[in-house]
């Protein structure tokens, strides 16, 4: 038994205390986990759009004060009663997209959108509705059941998976997000079992999620993997991952060319498959016509603001092309992210190449500002230094 | 050799002069096939909504003098040269959607909607820029590739298929378009390979599209099928074909509930399947919504009015759902033909009950206004009749 087992541990967290301000380094007290709950230690956390969109209040479910994070490693504290999944000491990756094994989505094998803490998870607390930090005297709520923006956090044991302890934390730590949801994109929900040897498929947005897509379709053998980005910078970066040709709509089209016809002239008619990683609603339609007729699909993957909509011809449909869209790549979150990094710990899967900027704890605002430089693509923030 | 090969035939044709006005019956000279052509003596035409559509102008695409119809079953009067896949007097069914085998559509596999001749089809011109029809001294335009509404009408080889000469061809003209149309959405479109045992489909639209929908989904054992119209005469007509339940959304509907929330309470969360009939895109926007999150799919079938646009938030699509459509129900017509007509003679396939009016070719106008009342399903015209 561990000196703080069963104790509140009180550490530092980056907490919100409200919408669009910078977030204050303060010390928290993390309640033990109670059933089917675990602390956590942890070690590295990524920074994210999520995390920023809800930051800065323009997520209307957005509520305050608040730990946000949910890219995060780190190491098992203590697991509450019932806990059979990990174990203290266990290297674990924090899942904001959980996988319970019992749901009805969970049994279906057809998602991996777990129900089980949905509506807890949404609300900001513990599946018991209630929170596990306190500040200052009042209650903060977790964000999307990781909070990971805390050097100690309380999961439900369905939000983490242990990995194998030999890979590095500040590696993994991205796999919790950018890097699976766009490499599950393109190798689980594209098509009927990931993109085809031989596909031509256009990635739209060149960040983390992006270039996880085009290093999906790179291990699929994809013919043409096409970047389109408005940020000429993205040309090398989608190099570096595999992307064979680059497109920059404010300055590469020609007069009476839109990004649709001009991807369909690439693509002798069309792309099979394409991605939106912009979170734009007007790009998502532009994806969703710059694919094939027939049976190109267009997968959506940004998170759009609230309130806005997609919107197409239906002819677009009847003529073939399909719109779909995925959360967390469509990655069952325990069932396979040791795989994932089997692939890393193999060179198969790309992790080191995002890592562009690195943070203590104190420069976590850093971290955001950062975000909205080209050539930042994630920042991991060591947890353990102040 | 007939009598008539090689010339110029003279026959009765129902043509549509100008937008907006009754068909007038005219003599009307129609040219021998050319090369790669056919030339049909047809015995039985459906009338559809969609020549409704592009009859009453608001079809922006459409364009007169023409003759419409595309619905229609007939025998072989003479071929051009180098047609090898039908002879004079094989019993056939015309196809508003060819299938060449040959384009790179035919060949993926992924689609039945063939490239060879779209766009010389979409001309309302034979595939060499001409047309075959005359009247008092005008060339007429055709339709759909098809023509049905002309006693003799000339179609390109890939846009008709010999049948079984057993099979009744007031019946065989209906798979022409609507039968066929649903029953492929339901069998082959929907899912992975059509609709799934045990599957909970909602089916918005209880005409002769949404019908076959029906029996596709009860073909494959469908769980729940339920019929959405406005209209509640359908209730009789979804039970006729299978359906399991029946939503009125104009009436049945409590207070706070729209039509989404109460398909996914008589389903437990949402329908696997949707299916649009109606061709209202407000309607197509309920049914992806009415979709069970992380997997449901919504077929959109119906035409939609030019320039509408359907629209819905991308969260809908980014939990799981499927947005799809498809034309003629993603059915080859060349090479499944024979099946849908096999399964209608043993019984599998319904297709009488859907004729409930009959006239002959001076009655077309009338089989148009017939069209509104919510009984009528499908009116068959017999062509030879005048």
């Amino acid at each position: 038994m561990s000196s703080t087992e069963g104790k509140t541990i009180t550490c530092k967290a980056a907490v919100a205390w409200e919408a669009g301000k910078d977030l204050v380094i303060e010390d928290v007290e993390v309640a033990p986990p109670k059933a089917h709950e675990v602390r956590i230690q942890v070690f590295y956390t990524g920074v994210c759009h999520t995390d920023a969109y809800m930051l800065s209040g323009k997520d209307p479910e957005g509520a305050f004060p608040v730990i946000a994070g949910h890219e995060g490693a780190g190491i098992v504290e203590s697991v509450g009663e019932g806990v059979t999944s990990v174990k203290k000491g266990d290297t674990v990756v924090a899942l904001y997209t959980p996988e319970c094994k019992e749901c009805k989505f969970c049994k279906s094998g057809k998602t991996n959108l777990c129900g089980k803490i949905r509506a807890t998870q949404g609300k900001g607390v513990m599946p018991d509705g209630t929170s596990r930090f306190k500040c200052k005297g009042k209650d903060l709520l977790h964000f999307m059941g990781t909070s990971t923006f805390s050097q100690y956090t309380v999961v439900a044991d369905i939000s983490c998976v242990a990995v194998n302890p030999k890979a590095p934390m500040d590696r993994t730590c991205l796999l919790g997000c950018g890097i699976t949801t766009g490499y599950g994109a393109a190798t689980i929900t594209a098509g009927k079992n990931g993109i085809e040897e031989g596909a031509n498929v256009a990635v739209f947005g060149g960040g983390c999620v992006g270039l996880s897509v085009i290093q999906g379709a790179k291990a699929r053998k994809a013919a043409k993997i096409i970047l389109v980005d408005v940020n000429p910078e993205k040309k090398v970066w989608g190099e570096k991952f595999g992307a064979t040709d680059f497109v920059n709509p404010s300055k590469d089209l020609k007069e009476g060319e839109n990004i649709q016809t001009r991807l369909q002239d690439m693509t002798d008619g069309g792309c099979d498959y394409t991605f939106d990683c912009t979170g734009n609603v007007h790009v998502m339609r532009s994806a969703l016509e710059a694919c094939h007729k027939g049976w190109g699909e267009s997968i959506v993957i940004g998170v759009a603001a609230a309130g806005q909509e997609i919107s197409t011809r239906p002819f677009q449909l009847v003529t073939g092309r399909v719109w779909k869209g995925c959360a967390f790549g469509g990655v069952k979150g325990r069932s396979q992210m040791g795989e994932l990094i089997e692939d890393y710990e193999a060179g198969k899967l790309k992790v080191d190449e995002f890592i562009t900027h690195r943070q203590n704890l104190s420069g976590i605002n850093q971290a955001f500002h950062d975000m909205h430089d080209g050539n930042c693509i994630r920042c991991v923030v060591d947890m353990r230094k102040e």
